[in-house]
């Protein structure tokens, strides 16, 4: 039997500001700092180790992974970091205001694109400053893996690559792994591993940095799963 | 012509209370920390950019370059790790005050252990909760491996093979890397590129977190160093 442990990074300041966020690399909020030390506590509290580490480009996650890890005397561990597990790419919505994008837009299309797996948000055009061509980070992507905007299903879909090539590798080698990601790219994961339709997971609702654990028998198949708390 | 940043890492609680560390996980102090940000922003100020960085298994470097990368907003880098870039273990004195031991073995004594690059600190056994091989993060090392003391020109021979395997071939791809790690293990790389002999390296004193700059050739041979201020 192998745990894995999922945890989607502490508050964000744009979280605080009710804003799309997507691939805007915004920082942790002092109660999202506060939020990643508490998830590596209780982590400590319950005596897990691991081995090794994942998360995406993007420093909500990469520093909820830090303060997880320090929390753990970890900081040891080796950490790989993927565009892949980034958050889902939010197009032309990345920035704005939740509310205001309500009013304007209506309830129903903002649920849509918030929980429709098939539906895009309005693409940005490559020289909008937010496209991701602009950034040194996205260097080694090609044209056709820049996001302009993308759908649940898109994050998914780029995301699993990372799952089966190099997480799933790494539990064969019976390595203990954690994922520190974010609230959709940690979807595609939970979507994937619990063999969810589309209907179930857009009903669901990954809360901040609170770790989830998966046990998973020797092909890797879910035993069960549940939040630590 | 290439750039090459070597950081000692920041002031620690040992480093503050006089006592020898070695491979002892010592945290840095606040003042430590203060210091690890402000070479970050120093090295911003100069327009540094990374493509990988390197450190020990230790959480000094660790947060140093963890600070160092925050300030350059490049924490999603790839950050690799490696006992070879570790601290010189320094035996039966690590954890000892520096004074005390003078005040029991003379100044003469002290200053060979610490500066004479084959003079060995007395040695701890394999039952000394000191010994590496008591800890998770050593589990890949042979018993070969697994110092119970070292002098410097052992800090280099273990330190060199991750230079020459691992840093130069990123170097060769034209990848611009950092390196945060200690004074012993610096000084090793300092004397190779440097091509100091044993007298000369024994007088070399790497200041705290402050970024060390090598231009280097095509042949990664040294053009001039600097310290940036």
């Amino acid at each position: 039997m192998q745990k894995l442990v999922l945890i989607r990074h502490g508050e964000s300041f744009w979280n605080k500001e009710n804003r799309f966020t997507g691939w805007e690399d915004v920082d942790l909020s002092e109660e999202g700092c506060q939020q990643a030390h508490r998830a590596g506590q209780l982590l400590r509290k319950h005596g897990f180790t691991f081995d090794i580490g994942f998360t995406s480009v993007l420093k909500r996650s990469i520093k909820t992974m830090h303060f997880v890890l320090e929390e753990l005397d970890q900081l040891w561990i080796p950490v790989q970091k993927s565009w892949r597990l980034n958050e889902r790419f939010y197009g032309a919505l990345q920035g704005l205001n939740k509310d205001e994008i309500t009013a304007k837009y209506g309830e129903e299309q903002v649920h849509k694109w918030r929980r429709d797996p098939h539906e895009h948000p309005p693409a940005i055009t490559t020289d909008d400053p937010r496209f991701p061509g602009h950034y040194l980070r996205y260097n080694d992507l090609t044209y056709r893996e820049l996001p302009l905007t993308e759908n649940l299903s898109e994050t998914m879909t780029r995301a699993l690559p990372f799952w089966h090539e190099v997480i799933v590798p790494a539990m064969r080698q019976n390595q203990k792994v954690i994922i520190a990601a974010h609230g959709n790219s940690l979807r595609a994961l939970v979507q994937y591993i619990d063999n969810l339709r589309d209907e179930e997971v857009s009903q669901l609702d990954i809360p901040t940095a609170q770790p989830w654990v998966y046990e998973l028998d020797d092909r890797l198949d879910k035993i069960r799963h549940y939040y630590l708390d």
